[in-house]
């Protein structure tokens, strides 16, 4: 099935406005087995037309995005009409949907929003429950002219997320004629790279009756993704907790830190953490996590060496003696934490960001990792990470953070 | 002039990777006064021919990125000189220079990187300093068959930005026959919002003879573009100045957070941070900057009350008496990190990031920010960001470094 996606909006091609429809339609779509043949982004107006009529002419099913607001730019809705030669007429019920929208929020509605509720005849009108635009589907063969199926959808993501999930992607599914309920399956793993999953399970996984598998790689993570049916995702899911289940952070699209506090959380523990090189990124990534505020108390960013000292209480000997960024200083951080903060389990990191500050023994990318615990137990690891500065502090934050997560874990 | 943009890879219609390139272009072509009247993304491989024609029959210029690596996947080089009519040679040159790119790195060159170095009869051949696959430039008419300009260039950024630089953005100014030499100036502001230059700017730029200019709102920011010559550009800063010069981050397209290291750096001042709220964002912020470590001391994130008491001496009394998110709290947060840390100036934030905890008097997306200096001065306002948690956390977080960009500005 070749399907098509068209994004309306002068503002993505001006770059005032980054374009994450494509992306997110393609993981949607992919989920059902699907893919994107071509996306294509034109401004508002006129412009949607000659794509538009070049693509119900190449493709099964075209989604337009955009171009569904009251202004006299927003033209989708009558330039598909003319395109697919259907007449228009107003659709009373959406109309009066359009009014409540309104009224419920004490708003005027302005004329211009009625043409919103313009529908083409014979084709569906898509209920909006976050906006005020109605999505429209203009089936196959309306009337001989096209084959394609045609949705129109509006622009922001907040209104067209429901809509595809709840109008868009059970009509695809029955228009590709997708018998069987294909379920998709993420598994979040960290501290082994794609290759590991080449050499390791690719093989295995391809042999799977009905199962579709892809990757995808971010810093200090690497996503395994699995769509079939029941028996297949368990098959897969089985050959792929064989070879790496140390590794799996999580088997339901949740990140790293929302694990850990979930962890925390099971375990009645507290978490507090010491950051010199991360700079206050682990502890921002614990807090966007909502309900983190149960679990983590102290973050203390000792970014200079005095505050090493005065905040946790490290021994300016040891940082004279070893450096800032070493096994002993690591391990005192993590102790210190504990200590001044009470928590059940602390984190540290010290390590050389760049791009100034680096030598032979301990060039930029270097950091010491260190973990404490109030049932007694210290250690430290050393990682490498040699990237630009805000990448070296991501990878250290998600070491760091995978540290504590195994050690939670090992709590069974 | 019309100027279509290809991308081809099949990772961006799977949703893996976001696709920047457009937004990119669309900023840079801006900057020349271009606009880019159609994006288009294709798979790998054989579908990039379909929208090559199709471009090609209708643009000026087309630019094509991704495809010219030594996969049997890229084929970007093969198809565009088929669809031109062009024979295609070894480039031995190109072809030196890419075993020099291997050799510096110790690295053997396999076989079919050869292919990387084929070039269009006719064309030029762009170098990449940053990768092995060098970019092509067909010009139009180069054959009698195309009218069209086009660009062939590396997918990867890091290889990409430098080529349009250098190679693509000189031509495309030559072919729109610009002979007036455009520059570009963003102007960032804070505080206000794009009604406010909508109001009382627009009307007054847009008399200003060969000024194009545009905005770009982010959260806590508007960053005002100004394209024109250097007469238009300086009469376009002064009437925005004349407006909003409070509110200016920069004229050079620095962040809030480098905009305040930097101005730390002039006063030879130090700076410490109590976060609540933020969690640990503020300190990330800043220490995304080169050289902030000269600048940046402590960060004491104190998201358990016990850590406000504990870690920077707040007393309890004041949180029972007017709770953690107040004026009198986030004034004790301020002058508490002042004495433990020594710093010469100090932030601090308070505030209730929801989902949960919001009271009809301190509704969710409340905040509370101080500020403290070694000179004596300590102030505090509340500021309202009633949105998610993560875009609460960035609201606060630019106010709370606007405060300190302010105060270090009235120092002179």
């Amino acid at each position: 099935m070749r399907i098509e996606i068209i994004n309306t909006g002068t503002e993505l091609l001006l770059g005032n406005t980054l374009n994450t429809h494509g992306a997110w339609f393609g993981r949607e779509l992919f989920k059902l087995g699907l893919r994107i043949s071509r996306q294509t982004t034109v401004p508002d107006g006129d412009a949607i037309r000659e794509s538009l009529q070049e693509a119900i002419s190449r493709a099964d099913a075209v989604i337009v995005t955009g171009g569904l607001g009251p202004t006299s730019d927003d033209l989708t809705r009558e330039i598909t009409a003319e395109v697919l030669g259907v007449e228009m007429m107003m659709d009373e019920a959406a109309l009066r949907s359009m009014e409540a929208f309104f009224a419920t929020r004490g708003l005027p509605m302005a004329d211009s929003n009625r043409k919103q509720a313009l529908c083409l005849i014979g084709a569906d009108t898509l209920p909006n429950l976050h906006g005020t635009a109605p999505g429209v589907y203009v089936p196959p063969r309306l009337n001989g002219k096209s084959n394609c199926a045609v949705f129109l959808l509006p622009g922001p993501p907040r209104e067209l997320y429901p809509m595809v999930h709840q109008e868009v992607l059970p009509r695809l599914r029955a228009l590709a004629g997708l018998e069987s309920v294909n379920e998709a399956l993420v598994l979040k793993f960290t501290g082994i790279g794609e290759s590991s999953f080449h050499e390791h399970v690719d093989e295995q996984l391809s042999r799977i009756p009905g199962l579709e598998y892809g990757y995808c790689a971010h810093i200090g993570e690497v996503d395994l993704r699995l769509i079939g049916n029941e028996a297949a995702l368990a098959q897969g899911r089985r050959i792929a907790l064989e070879h790496f289940e140390s590794h799996l952070i999580s088997d339901d699209e949740s990140s790293m830190e929302k694990t850990v506090v979930r962890l925390l959380a099971k375990n009645k523990m507290t978490l507090a953490i010491a950051e010199s090189c991360t700079g206050g990124l682990i502890s921002n990534r614990i807090t966007n996590v909502p309900g983190s505020s149960e679990v983590f108390t102290h973050g203390f960013v000792t970014y200079a060496n005095e505050a090493k000292v005065g905040m946790l209480g490290v021994a300016a000997e040891e940082i004279a003696l070893h450096g800032a960024v070493s096994e002993q200083v690591a391990r005192a951080m993590a102790e210190g934490a504990l200590k001044v903060s009470g928590a059940c389990i602390t984190v540290s990191v010290t390590g050389i960001a760049g791009p100034g500050g680096g030598t032979e023994d301990k060039p930029v990318g270097t950091a010491w990792i260190g973990l404490a615990t109030r049932a007694g137990f210290t250690s430290a690891f050393k990682v490498f990470h040699p990237r630009n500065r805000k990448d070296f502090k991501l990878a250290v934050s998600q070491s760091a953070l995978e540290a504590v997560r195994r050690h939670l874990k090992s709590l069974g």
